[in-house]
């Protein structure tokens, strides 16, 4: 008995020793974690308020609104409401105001990990930064290397300057290239349709050094060469998506080149601008508009100098925890050349774009911009269009107000005379979120199914 | 010897057992940690360069250079060099020219977890919150609540305009007033010792509707009902942190209050601001210089709507990766009610008027502006100065120009002459780090010393 006893506390016991073995391995093979401990409690919240999911139509966030139960609220995409935003409502209107880049938000959430920054809290409290200067030079060096990989403007000799979003850095320009000319005021001008903005804010803030004064069309066949001109050039143009080249040409002509949308989401890039004065905006290209970053990158040193004085008299210069967020995103941008962000961007813009022409083509009663497929020397490869707004038409003759027509409609776009031209075209933006994209067409449909079968 | 071998078992057997009855406790009592996922990366790399310690002279970011060995390298602060920041050089001159308020850097640092801000990559993306506006409801609540809690300005009644730091608000309150005013251009003027951006930056943005008038003193005389005026009130003042009322009135006469410095830290807080048009800014509270961000208090409605106006013509409001950030910053602040926020800053500033003035009471070559105790309706008690800057005065009626009085001993301060001032006067910071602190203190003994004995 005390044999088999015996015997069983061998077994026993060699059984117990594997355990103890096994256990022993389970903890010298245990990797220790890195631990963290200051970001800790930031990482936890910012996870927290990202979990929700909010059925997909919203997002919460860190500074939102928090309910009586302490959690986040869900901010709902537009035409969806209720605590997930899950109650979708049928009289919304499909709202293609803005140009609001949101078709990229979905990217950003897919790529988490590689764009998501901790911000220390003393992060970059000077003014300056260690060279003096308010501009961080890996940023700087950043935006270099990515024109360089898209090949959509050419760095070389180029001074940087950055600004609280491209917009900032209109007026700058208008201000550097006005006061270099020699007779006031420079009249400042675009050709119609033109991007809102260039004539809104040259109003706003006109001196005696310049002052707007519309279409650049009507001006070219003066021969007035005592007045300075400085013309905002938009390539691709914000509403039609035409590359577009200056319309005055000539000693008394400035430039100021908007490449805001001059990236591969948006067309095919053709050969890298190599202007005096070229706008840059992290709106357009990663998406980020609500963090009011652009860049301009300038070839003569007294209009650079001025447009860095008008930075820092007016702002002191672009936000450091801004320029930090756009390091990191362009770094995430660049990670594999670009190939999959550009890529995500060029078939979300394409693929609206075709199934916009898709509808539009069974109208008789609207008409799109015409463009077409183009060599992309970023892609290598002809690319469909995927321009970021439709400009759209009315054709019929009584249909003056296309606004209104598709307003009727329960459509909101821009309308015709923002941009300067004719109130039979509207702006549609193709840049927002899927939800808004996907009720712009349904409510399209909707209308074009009235006119019947097209007649040709 | 069975037997022996028998007890030598069940001895075995039973530390065996109990070890893994240990292991199996330890299993089950270790708490599951929460686990991070995609903020990971980005907190390990906040912590790994935040854990550079630069020898306390300096400190490394994230957006910072890399060293060959792909670390990190040191920003080291003025006068200290070397790879860890520890070499100091005795040539260094002591610069206490810029407002650089870094003497917070080391309280965000040991509140490094309260501060700490992760930025998803999907943050805000949109030019709109979702109430339609740039700015972020919760940072405006807060900022309410941090008024409040303070007693330094009555919110109530208030729109508040979020700038691209107070430097954006001062030219878009200059604009609203001026506007509203009936005669153009409206005279912007400030008393002498003035803030210089006020001349700078009017001057540079000059228009039809304002210039820059200088001293309002030597208005004050005139009987002038046909020009407007919109006259800069700083309080306290920058550079003599005295506290200061309007000094031109009447109905032709706007003031925009100027309160950056009017905070625990820098003065003693009498009642609560009341005006119509109140500024303050993130940089001298929290010391974010950096971030760019600062907050107009507005009574009147249309005063606000052309300052929103001109926020959205001029950046489209405010980084919204900002506004998040200054969010967490403020949070932190009011943890306690501010108690430990503005004790450290308040006893740091005071010791620093202090230990200046002990110095400073050997000189009759040098005089420093007479500040005085006063009641502090924050801190429930009478409070020592403790003012942002020394406004330092060359005695000896043959040094007119101080600032190269103190440059030729190695000390740079900014020069009477940038504030509508004398050239006796030198303007001194005394916001930078300890180091720049403590090196200025050095350098002004030395000087002093060289005077001898103090007459009386």
């Amino acid at each position: 008995m005390f044999k088999i006893h015996g015997f069983n506390y061998v077994l026993c016991l060699s059984a117990s020793v594997s355990l103890n073995l096994f256990f022993f391995y389970l903890f010298l093979s245990h990797e220790p974690e890195l631990e963290l401990t200051w970001t800790k409690e930031a990482a936890l919240e910012a996870e927290a308020v990202a979990s929700l999911s909010c059925s997909g139509h919203g997002r919460a966030f860190l500074d939102g609104s928090i309910g009586s139960d302490g959690k986040p609220i869900c901010e709902c995409y537009s035409c969806y409401k209720g605590p997930d935003c899950s109650e979708f409502s049928l009289e919304c209107p499909a709202n293609a105001e803005s140009g609001d880049p949101l078709f990229l938000e979905s990217y950003w959430m897919q790529h988490a990990a590689s764009s998501a920054v901790v911000v220390a809290g003393w992060h970059r409290m000077s003014y300056v930064l260690s060279d003096g200067s308010s501009i961080s030079i890996k940023l700087k060096t950043l935006i270099q290397r990515l024109h360089a990989i898209v090949g959509n403007a050419n760095t070389t000799d180029r001074f940087i300057v950055f600004g609280d979003g491209s917009t900032q850095l209109l007026n700058a320009a208008v201000h550097a290239l006005s006061e270099a000319g020699s007779s006031h005021p420079a009249s400042v001008v675009a050709s119609v349709p033109y991007y809102t903005a260039y004539a809104r804010q040259t109003e706003f803030f006109k001196s005696d050094e310049f002052g707007w004064e519309g279409d650049a069309l009507k001006w070219k066949t003066t021969n007035d060469s005592s007045t300075d001109f400085v013309e905002f050039v938009t390539s691709p143009n914000n509403p039609d998506g035409q590359l577009r080249q200056p319309t005055l040409r000539g000693p008394s002509v400035k430039t100021i080149h908007d490449h805001a949308y001059y990236w591969p989401h948006f067309t095919a890039i053709p050969a890298p601008a190599d202007e005096d004065v070229m706008l840059f905006s992290i709106s357009k290209i990663t998406g980020h508009a609500g963090s009011r970053f652009g860049w301009a990158l300038i070839k003569d040193e007294n209009v650079y100098q001025t447009m860095t004085t008008y930075s820092e008299l007016n702002t002191m210069g672009a936000s450091r925890d801004t320029q930090l967020r756009a390091f990191k995103l362009l770094k995430a941008v660049l990670k594999d050349g670009g190939n999959d962000f550009f890529d995500f961007g060029h078939n979300r813009m394409s693929d609206r774009w075709l199934r916009l022409n898709n509808i539009l083509s069974t109208s008789n009663r609207f008409s799109l911009q015409k463009l077409a497929p183009k060599y992309c020397s970023y892609f290598k490869k002809i690319t469909d269009p995927s321009p970021a707004y439709a400009w759209l038409k009315c054709e019929r003759e009584e249909e003056k107000d296309c606004n209104s027509v598709l307003k009727a409609a329960g459509i909101i776009g821009r309308e015709g005379s923002f941009f300067g031209a004719e109130s039979r075209y509207v702006r549609l933006s193709l840049l927002k979120t899927p939800d808004d994209f996907d009720w712009l067409l349904q409510r399209l449909k909707a209308l074009i199914a009235e006119e019947g079968p097209k007649t040709i």
